[in-house]
């Protein structure tokens, strides 16, 4: 079971960009990494105009595309972060954007407010262990 | 578990034209139904600019997006269509775009020939007696 940590805040206090740029170290340490965001709003699932997107626009239940080396799959149903962790059986850290209510170890970021990367990326591996 | 029927043929031979017009009238009978497409070719998982675009670019293993109502999932590994298939428990009925050498009761359309969404629907629901 992977280890989770949120990074969590005000909307635009730079959750993505934060994440964005502790990844590249993550994964210099070998440590393998899933990201799951909650987007309280709603998020425009796809791209208009591609395939997945028309089959859903036309009532299918959900959608996959694959090929031999990924997979993206669309559902609607209701679920929550925890059954996503499944999803991720060989990560070591399961990052969430969001959820910042959650019961999660995390870092609440205020907007105009910038933590540095590596610093945050360490303090994550120190907490959790990796 | 969903009957499974693949739309199967040449490259440019309307399949996923035909299952986008066919998905309106199985969700009219009341078929949950799910489409599983396979590309060969390699796709572009998720749009270029968006968060979890971002992430796997920069080293995520795997990817999730969700709110109260739908979740989107990339993730890069080799998996088969029958672990997809786990993906969609309720559905009635599972569309495979795609994988003409596959044992699925299948469709093969041919480039320039037209199937008719609706006889080819009613076709498929009689096939697999749904």
């Amino acid at each position: 079971m992977a280890a989770i940590f949120a990074i969590s805040g005000e909307k635009n206090s730079g959750k993505t960009t934060l994440i964005e740029a502790m990844l590249p170290f993550f994964k210099e340490k070998g440590i393998k990494t899933a990201v799951i965001k909650h987007d309280g709003h709603s998020f425009e699932p796809d791209v208009p105009g591609t395939d997945s997107y028309r089959f859903l626009k036309n009532g299918a239940e959900g959608t996959a595309v694959f090929d031999s080396e990924k997979f993206m799959l669309v559902k609607y149903c209701s679920l929550s972060e925890k059954e996503l962790f499944k999803a991720f059986p060989e990560a070591d850290l399961i990052l969430i954007e969001g959820l910042k209510h959650s019961s999660y170890p995390k870092i609440l970021l205020k907007a105009g407010e910038w933590e540095d990367p590596m610093e945050t990326a360490l303090y994550i591996m120190n907490y959790l262990k990796l």
